[in-house]
């Protein structure tokens, strides 16, 4: 797996390096955030992990996303060269789904930020619900 | 810092945990990752590790942010429980931002995740560039 080139904002705090949009970058950075971020594409890495998968099989291992959100997310994650496309030229065509070397990279840190959630998730929703008690 | 409770699902792969939304509680990990991976939670987060904020200086450090989105982010992030609002009887009223404890253990892997976009970022973009010649 290529390693990601070295940036100089993982010096710093990486935030100091996602607040800076005066200086340059910023928007790009937020944009992968939010692109990243959001639950889906999360769980399609998170599920691609398992190896090269039909599209059939990632709807299967995604409980409650649409044909339309699936569809929608791995254009997204194929754009920005985290999930490779193969069709093979069968009759009716195959097409599977696999992590690029960049999309491999990010199963690290979307893993530990999932697994936050999943920790946290019970005082979240104590925490919710103490907050509408007093709202 | 009070630890999070242990989570079995860490035990195994999180994503394990947040796919198996037919055995339980898949639906709230997956609006706590929707929640907490938007760019805006994550950059109110990241600017509150500096400490106890008012709104005007959460708004100079996040650069973009409206009055509206800011207000929304940290109504949820209150309800969440990851930031407090303090608000002193002052004229005019001071109101003052912090993390919670649980908001603190979400900075190491926000921090990750966000180190990750910044590293990946120009592959990501000579990705896009490359796909949208293609296509």
């Amino acid at each position: 797996m290529q390693p990601l080139a070295d940036a100089p904002a993982t010096h710093r705090s990486a935030y100091e390096g996602s607040c800076a949009s005066s200086h340059g970058d910023g928007r790009g950075i937020r944009e992968v955030l939010d692109r990243i971020g959001d639950k889906w594409s999360l769980l399609v890495i998170a599920t691609l992990e398992r190896g090269r998968l039909r599209f059939s099989e990632l709807q299967q291992h995604i409980p409650g996303v649409s044909q339309r959100m699936l569809t929608l997310t791995l254009r997204h994650l194929e754009r920005d060269g985290l999930v490779t496309r193969t069709v093979h030229a069968e009759v009716p065509p195959r097409v599977e789904y696999e992590l690029t070397d960049l999309g491999g990279t990010l199963i690290g840190p979307a893993s530990a930020f999932a697994e936050w959630a999943i920790a946290a998730f019970p005082r979240i929703e104590a925490a919710r619900a103490a907050y509408d008690e007093r709202v």
